[in-house]
């Protein structure tokens, strides 16, 4: 009888169980369920107002995805119980919230059930920037040496800056919690019985690393003495590698979803980097670009190495055994959706219409008839800021090259340039910093769904692109670690990479470079490098001073 | 009796007489008549196809518009042709025709009827473009001191090169022109029956100037052998100063158009220039921004002065008696109408048309909410080049500040404000030179329909902006030329200022600056003077290796 694993995916409105075969990756079944909360950004469920920037959710939610998609896709491929040998999850992150000992999220007391701060906080809650803007001060007074895997900044996204707002703003509920977790971390917990930490989260959120652990006793006092033993009083130092067995599933758990106590659970995985292996990448250098609104980069090494302006590096943080690097672009999709929504005229949009064509598709036919170079125009990718080689959020926008012959095709397609450029600067960072690039993967609707961007991108970082196969890699990637996690033994794998090439899926279809264009994006590459440079690095920091003049007028 | 001159006003499609009454400009009748041969662009009237770039026009139009028009305003207005004193010309520019002795066209004798190069060649042919590009060199190689009378570098719209095109092309027509001469002074010809050539053609367009005559028979020799006699050959070194006498209106001209024998006809003059009197300036120091697709900024001074990257400086070249600045901005209200066009999203299209708001008007009011600075935006207004201060053809547009909330009125208020800072960048070139400019006129359609750009204009300038008074500026500018020919002893005036101020035309309305605005606009055009330089002044010519390699790839 054939093994299967479940991998539960959670999204940030949604969680999604898929069903898959061990021994081929066939993605059996799969089911979804919605957060009935979604995103509190406005409101508690008592009707309590939030603040600006705030984003809250309700950690009932991630227990009925388990209720209800567990079941839903073991009824709809009739596998038996036994037959499941494994589960593995990830989550978006940071999310973190407070809890009691035993697990209990303080949100679901009576007493805080009307406390903002005792629910969880997800990845995309803001309000923590004061925290962060003064963690990345004092640490860099410090000469901090773990800011520097972190590419000198880290984000109000991240776990310290938000407990640290717990603690300014609701000390009462800092001091109730006797932990803080990731909700990755806390859903392992509900399905095995014990707590456990994820050495992704931990590396790539919480400022842990192997070798090192957590920032000093020191820095933590320097930030707010209340904070010198936060790692004792409210993390953990006990990290469990990502991808192997944090524990077994408990009798009471298994009886509620359907499925065989004592089956392994797999420490979890941020949603993101748990595509490395769903993508069949089996070995260090190969770079997978996740693309979507935004891109998100990962790549393995067997050494870890600070490069300069790349959003993190943690050992054991993607796949055990290895270094994962993580860099990011912060406006991909966005940027074409951003184009569509603002600049493309009506007689376009009618002709798309009229023809039943979706208008990226529209444009893209126009942008597709042009050479590299033809529209004479180059763009920084900044709309969003820059998240590297930079790591600056202040960055805005800039196009150059515009005539009164420009048509909305050429911006269009300069836009797309324009990502694809800050991919090669990402790849061409790491190189520089000794860490290979051999390969190149992309994942996401991007990848899959449009040809002519991948070519462009195939042109420009002048590699091969291999595009994953599988439409829920997030699903199918902790699918793989829950084999894993099961063992050789429990009719699992012993060894991810062979997980990832037996189950991870790529497509047949490869873009390779076109050298005649190559050429040609090549010169335009170099005049990316002088402007990004230019307005980057401090030649003129004009993007600056324009936010800074449109903040003095509000 | 009240006295009356005629000025006439030829543009690219349609010459207009209007009637204007002396004592105070009062516009009494008007009559437009359209080319029936239009611009021909692409074939003679007889089929022939003409090259790229081409642009012709037939002079039976310019005689037509005579015939229809002056008889028509006479009969419209009820006046006595006694009473009519004078004629003035203005034109379209460098605009420019081969004749014979006797001021008759080549394109009228049959045997040239079928050669283009027999015909009127209007402004916008561009297909002298080598010539122009090889006077260049030739004049800069040897440091001809006239060059810097025109920012340093000739247009291929001008003279010379259009006759050097024939010269190459159609050796036999050039050898058969008795004369190359303006289709202004061609007009002046026909009515006065004798040859005048304008002061302002001839210093604007053919590289005369009063001290030093025309370039020296070296100069032209070293061009090309043949040419070196080329001001005797085919032009002439008798140069009337425009807005003084030419001549008088002969008998059989005045039988045809209803007229008086005898009457003063004014020396000719281009288009634009002639709205300096149009708009009451009377003095120096005030400078007149003409605003339309393009923009023309005249000023006049007591002194002649070689400033860089201005278009031209030319003693009489706007008024009798002082030397006339001209400079310019290539693209304006085409920035506005090409960002309607390429950039405009279907939502606005269509929320403008349901509440029947013209779509700029819809940007308008949209962007007049935001204060200076808040869209955090910035552009260079390079569209179409830069005529002036850098007179570079090859520069393009720029825009920087952009992110994932800029909207489609953040854009419009940018290419706005840009257009603006070019004009200060002008004013402030022409008073770093030492050419006082202590007012500001603005006229044509932006000038009279767009208090929001004028506006912004004058709290970017940091100068109250008057705005001219006539919609037809052209037209009533020749009238006041008329009535100065005429002169003070047959009802006219002995003085263009006198004239001017009398019967030219400006508005109640003043744009005054406000502080608050200026004092923000300062700040970003210290912006746009740094990206100005960088961008225009060679630290990085990315803009021309942008175009070098859109050429490279056709």
């Amino acid at each position: 009888m054939p093994k299967y694993t479940l991998g539960i995916d959670y999204g940030t409105l949604s969680g999604r169980a898929m069903l898959v075969n061990v021994e081929n990756g066939d993605e059996i079944a799969s089911s979804v369920f919605d957060y009935p909360h979604a995103v509190m950004d406005e409101a508690l469920p008592s009707g309590k107002k939030l603040g600006v920037d705030w984003a809250l959710q309700h950690p009932q939610d991630y227990l009925d995805v388990l209720y209800k998609t567990v079941p839903d896709v073991l009824s709809q491929a009739g596998v038996s119980p036994g037959d499941v040998i494994g589960v593995g999850i990830d989550f978006t992150a940071c999310t973190v919230l407070p809890a009691k000992k035993d697990g209990a999220p303080l949100c679901f007391m009576d007493e805080y059930a009307d406390e903002p701060h005792a629910y969880v906080k997800l990845w995309k809650h803001h309000a923590a920037q004061d925290e962060a803007n003064r963690l990345n001060e004092i640490a860099e007074g410090r000469g901090e040496q773990w800011l520097k895997n972190y590419g000198g900044k880290i984000s109000s996204e991240w776990a310290i800056p938000k407990m640290w707002q717990v603690l300014n703003e609701a000390p009462d509920i800092y001091d109730a919690a006797d932990t803080f977790i990731e909700a990755a971390d806390w859903v392992v917990w509900q399905l095995t019985g014990k707590e456990n930490r994820n050495s992704c989260t931990a590396g790539y959120k919480e400022l842990w690393n192997k070798k090192d652990g957590f920032p000093s006793k020191d820095f933590f006092k320097a930030l707010d003495p209340r904070l010198e033993n936060v790692v004792e009083e409210k993390l953990s130092r006990d990290i469990t590698a990502s991808g192997t067995k944090a524990g077994e599933l408990t009798a009471e758990m298994a009886a509620k979803l359907g499925l065989r106590a004592g089956i392994a659970v797999a420490a979890a995985i941020i949603d993101a980097h748990v595509f490395v292996p769903a993508a069949g990448i089996d070995g260090t250098g190969k770079m997978l670009a996740i693309m979507g609104t935004s891109t998100c980069h990962m790549l393995l090494s067997e050494e870890g190495t600070q490069v300069g302006g790349i959003c993190g590096v943690v050992e054991d943080g993607i796949l055990p055994g290895f270094f994962g690097y993580e860099a990011g672009q912060a406006c991909v999709g966005d940027h074409f959706q951003w184009f569509v929504e603002n600049c493309v005229p009506a007689a376009y949009i009618n002709e798309a219409e009229a023809r039943g064509v979706n208008i990226h598709k529209y444009l893209r036919e126009k942008a597709e008839r042009q050479k590299p170079g033809e529209s004479g125009l180059l763009a920084l990718d900044w709309w969003n800021g820059n998240r590297s080689c930079l790591v600056d959020v202040d960055l805005t926008g800039m196009m150059v090259g515009m005539t009164l012959r420009t048509k909305p095709e050429d911006i269009y397609r300069a836009l797309i340039e324009a990502t694809a450029f800050g991919t090669r600067k990402i790849i061409e960072t790491f190189k520089e910093c000794g860490v290979p690039v051999s390969e190149f993967y992309a994942a996401g609707g991007i990848a899959k769904k449009d040809p002519f961007m991948m070519q462009i991108y195939a042109d420009i970082i002048k590699m091969p692109i291999k595009i994953a196969g599988s439409d829920q890699g997030g699903a199918l990637g902790s699918a793989i670690f829950g084999a894993v996690a099961a063992g050789k033994e429990n009719g699992g794998y012993g060894d991810v990479f062979e997980a990832a090439r037996r189950m991870g899926k790529v497509l047949d279809t490869v873009y390779l470079p076109i050298k005649e264009n190559s050429d040609i994006y090549d010169k335009l590459y170099a005049e990316y490098e002088v402007l990004h440079d230019y307005f980057g690095k401090g030649a003129n920091d004009v993007m600056k001073r324009l936010k800074d003049i449109k903040k003095s007028g509000q």
